[in-house]
């Protein structure tokens, strides 16, 4: 049984950039920018964004956060995607959600240029990632690809099985492994909460992907030996003997899945941390298309 | 084993859409309308737009087909779907695909307004589907939904087995039955070349949509008892005692399958008339939509 490290992949991949970026800076380029938007003062979202913002210093990579009040007006909003859609500094432009009530989230989504809709949450985006063309892909369906390609995983023609359908993971890293590409190519399951026997399914997989949000969800009943297991899920649980109160758990039941797997995503370390360097990628990426169009 | 009728289907739904048009007529209103632009001279094109042109005027649907030289270039082309996006008495833009090498086929699909997308091709369209918020949906699949629903066929948390991962049928339709909505909600399971044994997954299917194109690749050996299958293959297969010189055929060896399964589409007559249905009824939907906002 191997570990795949996710932490040490998502530092590998920040160097990399961090390396590129400094050759651009040598030969005096401008460098790839990012910019987060925070409407209100949700916690969560305040500390996602503070480690976005610690991802692009570190890389050397321009970033700038800008804080909205929670009673901003949709319009003064859309003013400021619109700001930063004609802004040639910036090539990633994310919105942290959620987003207070009185705001369309669709609406905002849609107005960031889908260039540098770093997130890759944009229909259109979405849309091109399905039918095979070249698009912004959302970050942690992205990093799941990522992981697996890094560690040689053989995925073409393989089940894999995808517990989970929800729009930032079920759904986009189906439509990834699923298209005729190298690290793709599989033969795909997507399951859920209407299934009738979750196992049947889930014994299948070659490849078995857990995006359910359900606490040790995936026990060692339910997966075949030799099992690769990607575990997407980072859920609190109550815990008095840990100092902070709480525990941060999988979906997988990490001691029973270990001993039949062939390779598996710890939690943490696993997933988590390839959802940050796969958003400097594609602020990378969306660097270099639009400073290439721009030279043509 | 039940026969699911497309053609009857197909006609019911023009009658219900004949019956709301004149409705419309009835109080004064303007009717929907559906242009077809048509580049260069394939006899295939050129068959499917005069039949879809037909079919608008049977159920009274204003009806347009712009047909240009092969040789039009990509701005002259661009500028005629502009004028369609701008023109208040044609709710749904339709280009026949494919188009000439010269013409960049992307950029003229992401030229549609996506209001009046009706073939469900512009990738904001096949985006907004999968994340689950309204859009025009292309017609095959939107038909084979449409299909399963009139003929009451369970298909919640029933595995769905698709063989075959095009952009026209297995994609969007994989993304749609994986919807958690009425008439879908399966586990989806998209199966192609790179399986190695496909009858693993077909034997699986509770409903098996094949969209593979090739002639009675589904045998009854790959079906387990009471499947309902959905046959999108169209086939020609050459065939001598035939006037016209061949048969078509689809992609499921219907003899032997027929005996196995609770319900099937035939080809002739299943899916094929849906598609023509459902570009009729997108375009009344996007009708709806494009006049009740200019009404607000």
């Amino acid at each position: 049984m191997q570990i795949i490290d996710g932490k040490k992949t998502a530092s590998d991949i920040r160097e990399e950039l961090k390396s590129e970026i400094n050759s651009l800076i040598q030969y005096g380029k401008k460098v790839p920018g990012l910019v987060a938007i925070l409407v209100g003062e949700d916690p969560a979202s305040q500390i996602y964004v503070k480690s976005k913002g610690r991802a692009c210093e570190e890389i050397g990579m321009l970033h700038k956060t800008e804080i909205l009040p929670e009673s901003i007006s949709e319009e003064k909003l859309l003013d400021l995607v619109n700001h930063y859609n004609n802004n040639d500094s910036y090539h990633g432009i994310l919105v942290q959600l959620p987003l207070p009530k009185h705001i369309n989230e669709d609406k905002i989504i849609e107005s960031i240029k889908p260039e540098k809709d770093v997130d890759g949450f944009h229909p259109i985006n979405v849309g091109r990632l399905v039918i095979g063309k070249d698009a912004l892909r959302s970050c942690t369906p992205a990093g799941i690809q990522e992981l697996l390609k890094r560690y040689h995983i053989e995925t073409k023609g393989k089940h894999l099985v995808i517990v989970g359908r929800s729009n930032i993971v079920g759904k986009p890293i189906a439509n990834i492994m699923v298209q005729k590409e190298e690290f793709a190519n599989s033969i795909v399951t997507v399951c859920h909460s209407a299934a009738k026997d979750l196992s049947y399914f889930t014994k299948q997989a070659d490849i078995l992907i857990a995006a359910i949000g359900k606490p040790e969800f995936i026990t060692g009943k339910m997966v075949k030996d030799n099992v690769v297991i990607i575990d997407v899920g980072i859920n609190r649980v109550e815990d008095k003997t840990n100092k902070k109160g709480y525990k941060v758990l999988g979906d997988v039941k990490f001691d029973e899945v270990s001993k039949k797997c062939s390779y598996i995503t710890p939690v943490p370390g696993g997933v988590g941390p390839m959802t940050i360097a796969m958003l400097l990628k594609n602020t990378f990426k969306a660097y270099q298309k639009l400073v290439n169009k721009n030279e043509l």
